[in-house]
């Protein structure tokens, strides 16, 4: 195999080769402190500077206004589908609101059940989970607690558009884990947002929530203080031992988007690029292939297809490792192929990956 | 500064050098696969093997029978001081019973109160947290849910010896998380326990849990997914995406244990004869120093001491770090100083603290 760039994998996903240059060198000796970054105190002040570039970074990528706290925390999205009913499912007058619309946003609603009386907005489920609705259509009571979906289903390759400020009348919450920085978007019309790291950030085992400022005042006392967002937010995400290592990557990728892409604008061309390609080319090959998602929902992120045909579709990732592509294998819940068109995955990765389509399907379709 | 070697800090902790340089070459590619350890997806055989490999070792190192579950969470002590209650307060007649022995063991003491009812078996904090019980004499009820306590206090460096099987009525959960892979421990003497990675395990963001397998048919039902232990045991820590770095750099170090330095009891050897070459300098030392643990409870992995003094302390401190030694601070709720001698620790950075320590005893005190 050839470089960590032909990793289309769902996530954990391809990195900047710069960040891991970097990160390399950090494994030995930071050049800051001459320590290695595993041995580096959380307490220390190269950690403190750590997290505020971070933060920093997020603020100018997504200008987000000082009315929004940003935490680094554990567990994933998985530990945030329990503890976002939590912390707020008691704010409004009535019951948040869950949007169904893949394999995701369908535990969040199972995880939230668990926690608090919650609605079911939409379901999707019904028509496979190739299409999404109009977030601006849903009969939504404004006195809900929060409107909660996922950005971008990962598995099935759906993808909203962006919300606009005020086009809900409920406090929105978005899973944004497999859409975030790869393109700008309105933080001002979210409550919350909350993305994972092992997309577009960094390694797994750190997740990025930001939450406006004004809502912490709802959460309920008497939470275990490590589930309370106000103990993250109070603590600069430093009340317990944070995933050091993780959320240092995860700076470098920050500063990686800000300086040497120049911006999620710069980085969204990128990404609609390599999208328009895989999806040109993908089209091209006519009924060869099944794209999952209807045409009007297709994700940038993720390029869920088939070959319509087991044998094939394993055929293609012989065919796609030999030159070196890997990480195509289908989520194992809906099967067949995935490309993922993360951040760090480049147009010369993707221009590869439409070439070994196009060659295998003359040789073996 | 000198190496990762000298790093005396109370956690994130030093590495072996070992495994800092195997961790390096992995940041770019894996000699395995290729491909940047950071990339690689936890659906992966490689990481099952990393998995497995971790285990195994566990295992081994400990004598583990298949009477325990071994799992890897996120979220530290912390996330298990709130999720230990919730799953296994139930289980006895009577609730548990909590060792309040120091600054962490008080968090852990705290944060179940929020989740049940619970007792606290003994409290030190009128004596400031200097001595520790003996576990064995404490009227505990047989059926109470369990007795927990931490088994070594990183705060103000205490230790307690380990248990033998049956010595206590109750069934036993131990935070292990600074002395766990320090010694041989009777593990069929608990039916939990926990540790955090980054004293002696690997870099911050991991925690493994042993668990005994007939204790998991007490947890109720309708606990969120990712707070039941149920569901991390049943996917063999692959539910969510865990921490795949962490638990690589984990695996590392267990291998080092095992085939490097030999077994736990080897490495049992190693930190007596550091901890007792680091007390007697002290001892000898005379009224120059205070040590705040009891001479009955010193910690083996964590000294904590004073020159009495602010601005002496500050001053070893700095002494200290044109040696290349650095991680001398207290803790920030008992200040003064403090020498972690985590198993990366090595003798040789042992004596050089002994020298620095008596030669400015000698110049400044």
């Amino acid at each position: 195999m050839k470089s960590n760039a032909l990793n289309f994998s769902g996530g954990p996903g391809a990195l900047p080769e710069t960040v891991l240059a970097q990160t390399r060198d950090a494994i030995v000796a930071l050049p800051d402190t001459g320590m290695s970054v595993l041995g580096m105190s959380h307490r220390s002040e190269w950690f403190s500077a750590v997290l505020e570039d971070a933060e920093m970074n997020l603020r100018h990528l997504l200008g987000i206004s000082n009315d929004y706290a940003i935490t680094f925390l554990q567990g994933g999205s998985s530990l945030l589908f329990a503890t976002i009913p939590m912390n707020f499912a008691a704010r409004g007058a009535a019951p948040p609101e869950y949007v169904t619309s893949g394999y995701w946003s369908a535990k969040a609603t199972i995880e939230a059940a668990k926690v608090t009386k919650r609605n079911i907005a939409w379901d999707g489920k019904a028509t496979g989970y190739t299409q999404l609705p109009d977030l601006r259509t849903l009969d939504i009571a404004p006195s809900a607690a929060y409107l909660h979906y996922v950005s971008n289903e990962t598995v099935e390759g759906l993808q909203f558009p962006a919300c606009g400020t005020g086009e809900i009348a409920a406090p929105l919450v978005a899973d944004m884990s497999s859409d975030f920085l790869s393109k700008p978007i309105r933080t001002d019309a979210y409550s919350m947002i909350y993305a994972h790291a092992q997309k577009n950030l960094g390694p797994a085992g750190v997740t990025v929530a930001i939450i406006e400022r004004a809502w912490l005042d709802r959460i309920p006392d008497g939470l275990p203080a490590i589930l309370d967002f106000r103990t993250h937010v109070l603590h600069s995400s430093n009340y317990n031992t944070p995933p050091v290592f993780a959320i240092y990557v995860l700076m470098l990728v920050t500063r990686w988007l800000r300086f040497d892409v120049g911006g999620l604008q710069a980085m969204q061309r990128i990404n609609e690029s390599k999208s328009k390609r895989l999806y040109a080319t993908l089209d091209a090959l006519g009924d060869a292939v099944t794209i999952h998602a209807d045409p009007r929902w297709r994700s940038q992120m993720n390029v869920s297809f088939t070959f319509g045909d087991k044998r094939l579709d394993q055929a293609f990732i012989s065919a796609a490792r030999d030159e070196g592509i890997v990480g195509l294998e289908g989520h194992r819940s809906v099967g067949g192929l995935r490309a993922s068109l993360y951040n760090a995955v480049t147009e010369d990765a993707v221009d590869l990956l439409c070439s070994v389509l196009n060659e295998f399907t003359v040789q073996h379709v």
